[in-house]
């Protein structure tokens, strides 16, 4: 009922009961426990005009001072922090550099925390006036279990990271893979809002995927599903960062792409920006690079669309800020490499947002974790 | 409601009720109509405990004899039949050679008539007899809309099947991709029962998959979704049926493994078999064909492990006969070829049954549209 509220942004009870199928009389009662926790409230103005016979309905709609929640994106070189209120509203938002790319889990359990504290303090804030903080990071995550099995901002495997902060934060803490939390952002705040099968692939540092199938995330069984960055494109191809061979990610990835630039001692490329700028000034090797990537890229679509016919594939992340990766020519490629039939093919969307809308993402993702928690525990309380 | 009685096989009011999260009241109220539309019946014998009270109750139970259904699966040589009652008891089953392998639309219409007309007449029944027809074909089949893109049966693209065959026999065909028929008939009386998350793969001419997500078929939105076949496991690889380059189904359908089989003027493999046991007598050519399949379908297990994070994979279909796709060293392969966490692997079941077990699952898609159509006429008639 709180998400049907949330959807909406305001909303009358007779039209709660409408989108539930419940009666009136239960909307009634379940709408008047969740004033009394704090959760919603009743808002007059402007007022929701009866359909029928013009009398003024009372609208709900989110109480957005009950909880105050915050959302991390932690990427290769920085912690991005929003705070929002439980409507979603933002009040305070702040990047930090990390101290290092790869950590130690208790130095990043350090570094995630100091981030909070900072963003905190500049939005007049304590670090206990949050009731949820939701955290992206890249890697395989189990969200159900707050687990991270592998990130490539860890010196460790199977960190129980999610036991380790709430041990310091005093709140309930939401893990999730970064690309997951973009798929929520998008379907939230971006072009995924009222699109309810969609793919969106990330590309930064790494190669990520969330899949949202009638209108929810996609985790797999064990909370590692999505994994396109290292679904093979080249059997014993190139080495990945995984350790293995052949993944999409040692194709298209920033490192994959800097590693072969740099191959002659003439080159020396710090980073993707010096290398497009040499393909753009007709650099052949580097033209090579980037074009065999957009090809592989390109492979890759190809694939998701022969497997999930998705009406809209939304591409994302800071590596899209340079077009090889979805020139017309990739999507030309892409277009002859799926299957063929006479029907439109999916829509293909660019949206290189930074990194504080994927922490945006953690917050949406907070506030959908603490809701649940709270009517869980309203009707333990009530049992 | 029709749903909750059918899983159940036999169910009491009552526990209709809680399974729908619906008032006695209402269950009643909806029972009662299905009755008189003889969809259901009461059934006294044996009947059921009350648990508490230890009064007997009167279960509901599908009328097997509301509607008789017919399945076809259409596969490269034969049309496989089977006629079952509207609980799903198998009536009669029929094999039916086909005239030819690829047909244009009318003579395909009219080789299904005949393999229907056969099946009818072997268990005493006319054609005007059944209510619903379901068909599974291989190849790009938009199910919403009973039309087929493009298959390998068929000599044009683009066909209005569905339409075609209701013109001729008077009562609704349910068309459908063969492989998402498989997964309906594993999730229904297979390997799939009581599993809500897994991915059929079929291999036989060609290469299918059916993804079954929170119990539902999942097709995509123009219904071209889940075709694995023709993902591409090599830029610019190997010629496919489909006229593009690199797809799985180019490595590891039998066509491709006897082209690669018949290269030499020395060698006149006529099918699998021949190659398989060239193969098992130590023929190093034969070995070698059969293992790079091996090798690029474990590349395309681990694929779909990185995608979809199943708890189950069902491999079905002819060529199932022959190991070289099994085998402990493809496993092994697909195991090293998916992203390491600690966590146990998606099981693989090999269930290599026939045509017959294909056209079963095209009855179990016939039996729930015709009681979806049913009751849709119900709610029509009522509102």
């Amino acid at each position: 009922m709180l998400e049907t509220i949330r959807a909406a942004g305001r909303i009358a009870r007779i039209d709660i009961a409408k989108a539930a199928g419940a009666s009136p009389a239960t909307v009634t009662a379940i709408t008047s426990e969740l004033i009394a926790a704090g959760l919603i409230e009743e808002c007059a103005d402007p007022p929701l005009q009866d359909a029928k016979r013009g009398r003024p309905r009372v609208a709900l709609k989110i109480r957005g001072g009950a909880h105050l929640v915050a959302g991390v994106k932690v990427s290769h070189h920085a912690a991005s922090v929003v705070i929002t209120d439980f409507e979603g509203t933002e009040i305070t938002a702040r990047e930090m550099r990390l101290a290092e790319n790869r950590m130690t889990p208790a130095k990043l359990c350090d570094e995630i925390l100091r981030s909070l504290d900072e963003a905190c303090a500049a939005g007049g804030l304590a670090l206990g006036d949050l009731s949820g903080i939701g955290i992206g990071i890249a890697g395989l995550v189990d969200a159900r279990r707050n687990f991270v099995y592998w990130s490539s901002s860890l010196r460790e495997r199977n960190v129980d990271l999610g036991r380790m902060l709430e041990a310091r934060v005093h709140c309930p803490v939401f893990l999730d893979n970064d690309a997951n939390l973009v798929a929520k952002a998008e379907h939230i705040f971006g072009e995924g809002r009222n699109v309810d099968n969609f793919i969106v692939i990330t590309v930064e540092h790494g190669v990520g995927m969330g899949i949202v199938l009638d209108g929810r995330i996609y985790r797999g069984v064990r909370g590692c599903g999505a994994e396109f960055g290292h679904t093979k494109v080249q059997l014993e191809g190139a080495l990945c960062q995984c350790g293995q061979r052949g993944c999409l990610e040692a194709y298209v990835g920033d490192y994959a792409l800097l590693r072969e630039a740099n191959l002659n001692s003439e080159t020396d490329h710090k980073d993707i920006d010096s290398l497009f700028a040499a393909a753009g000034a007709g650099e052949e090797i580097a033209g090579s690079i980037l074009d065999r990537a957009g090809r592989m890229f390109a492979m890759g679509l190809a694939n998701v669309v022969n497997i999930f016919d998705p009406s809209l594939i939304i591409l994302s992340g800071a590596q899209l800020n340079y077009d090889f990766l979805y020139s017309d020519k990739v999507i030309d490629q892409m277009k002859r490499w799926i299957v063929q039939v006479d029907a439109p093919i999916p829509e293909v969307k660019v949206h290189g947002w930074g990194d504080l809308m994927w922490a945006k993402g953690a917050t949406a993702y907070a506030i959908e974790e603490v809701s649940n928690l709270t009517v869980r525990e309203l009707a333990a309380n009530a049992g």
